[in-house]
């Protein structure tokens, strides 16, 4: 199977949203309405946030997507690649696509002269966490993450 | 004791790494090197990396500071404020400048359309975490952080 990681393009837009709603109800969540896909792409493509996305392309579909920014280590004075999101379509698991887009953002990371790269994880995903940990991936377990929600 | 929070500006550079100093020292961590320090201020006022920075004022004197970035919830579709670091200088602290340094964090998340405001605490850190949950921050506990080091 020969899967290109790249940048995403505009006119992967539809093809995103499929993918996006495909993890929704993989993990039994609400599909993002209208508005909220709208704001995503809009947030992607004008670059205000700082958003990147990785795709995965086999045989010209999507198959996944990585969606990353950079954060700043106030301690290492240094940048830190965020991996807000990371998605292999169901059927196009174990392939190696997983790997190859996370190698990518680590090579990413280094180009960008980051001293980490971070990401958060549901504890009840336990094959996420052992794929990550293969990576080298450390849990900061003496961190808590605090939220206000507006 | 009036204290004035705003922007940091270029000739606060030396206040600020001596605040930065304090903190490792109250915190025996090994305070930033010339060369980090270096790194920091270039990172803050290069823009480069969307990092911004408050600082609280009495008497011409810097008395704290606050280290925040805009990152984005795919989820939401919305930016989100996270808050990489604050910190009172110590005789300072009970004074309420901690609380109006965070009022005005959560005006900017709110005049930028976030959906959340978003910060790691250390778990020993008790002080710190009644503070955020009084602004009703909620701990993601079912979340973990997971970080690679280059």
């Amino acid at each position: 199977m020969k899967v290109n990681i790249r940048n995403i393009r505009k006119q992967d837009s539809d093809e995103l949203i499929r993918l996006i709603t495909e993890l929704a109800e993989f993990e039994k969540l609400k599909p993002p309405s209208k508005q909220a896909q709208k704001r995503l792409l809009d947030a992607v493509f004008s670059r205000k946030f700082g958003i990147k996305v990785l795709v995965a392309e086999n045989d010209r579909k999507l198959i996944g997507y990585a969606f990353y920014f950079f954060t700043f280590s106030t301690f290492l004075a240094k940048p830190t690649l965020y991996l807000e999101d990371i998605y292999i379509s169901e059927k196009y698991r174990r392939s190696g696509t997983g790997k190859k887009m996370f190698r990518e953002l680590i090579k990413i990371a280094n180009n960008n002269k980051c001293g980490r790269l971070e990401l958060m994880v549901l504890d009840w995903n336990v094959n996420a966490l052992r794929f990550y940990e293969k990576f080298g991936a450390k849990n900061l377990y003496n961190w808590k993450f605090y939220r206000i929600s507006f």
